[in-house]
């Protein structure tokens, strides 16, 4: 077993997927998780900081893409603009993913405590737009009620694109969700 | 020490907040709060299920109350304008409530899980106010946005009037806050 493992997180992580599904999250160990990656429980401890965290492994980076999309966009554009065309940006790889980003959130449905690490995930990129918003002159009060509507409508396009079986690439689902967003409000 | 204490969840928060501020939330424990209350650790389990709770007590109740508020509006007001009245309505006894309001955010700044906690509180409120948006007619995403929307505005309007000390109500923050939604979205 290396010690210098690149790749063990995601093999934490695929370990970890599989045993939930199998087993239930509850019942399953750390050690369970790192022996399945054949891997030690320190090796574990090292990338995550409990057993829930193996679960959200690919939305550690995604408020930093999100900000990164926000940050190269032109300055002429306006807030709202701004956050659609960004959001719409970061998104365009998880498209790839569909798959297992609706196995994880399967998973997270089992699990009162995994619903409100979840919470905590929307919340941090709430955070990152709303701080991407600041650098772009928004007052702190817009750049939060703006940041708030874009994780809003994110959550939502997600939910739709994985209940959605025709193969519509998410940044579609975004858009018609923007649209509905700004109807709603009438 | 009386079984029977109507008033046991109250005097129970009241302690527990005073030694939060005296100790710390993280070294004080669920005997200590039993204690300073005059009630036993058993009362403390049948009121709250964890340390955490304690804190969330005024919460339990807000998303019925929001409910109700929306449902006993007229159904001709749209979507938007029902929120926003119904938000009106739910608010206005917590004017009584703003310095203890105060002590307790101030608190859960203090500690992680709380701030955790604090997140399933928005949650709930969301989806209590996307249910009464649901039985007015509107489909399960437009309720959700909405809902989302007028979570985002309460709790940053619920922020401005802690942080303001000039004492205009929480009901007119709300409004200044509906309005900054409305702009920024452009």
């Amino acid at each position: 077993m290396s010690r210098w493992a690149p790749d063990a997180a995601l093999r934490l992580e695929s370990a970890a997927v599989e045993l939930f599904e199998e087993q239930g999250y509850g019942p399953t160990t750390v050690p369970q998780i790192a022996a399945r990656a054949g891997l030690t429980t320190r090796t574990f401890f090292r990338h995550f900081a409990d057993k829930r965290d193996v679960l959200f492994l690919r939305d550690r980076e995604f408020p930093d893409v999100v900000g990164a999309a926000l940050a190269g966009l032109p300055d002429a554009l306006g807030p709202g603009e701004l956050v659609e065309r960004g959001l719409a940006v970061a998104v365009a790889p998880l498209d790839h993913w569909r798959d297992s980003i609706g196995r994880r959130r399967a998973l997270i449905q089992t699990d009162d405590r995994l619903k409100e690490r979840e919470l905590l995930k929307s919340a941090r990129l709430s955070e990152a737009v709303a701080s991407a918003l600041g650098t772009r002159g928004l007052t702190p009060l817009d750049a939060r009620l703006l940041a708030a509507t874009a994780v809003a409508v994110f959550d939502a396009a997600l939910d739709e694109w994985l209940d959605s079986a025709d193969g519509t690439a998410l940044a579609d689902h975004l858009t018609a969700v923007w649209e509905r967003m700004r109807a709603v409000r009438g």
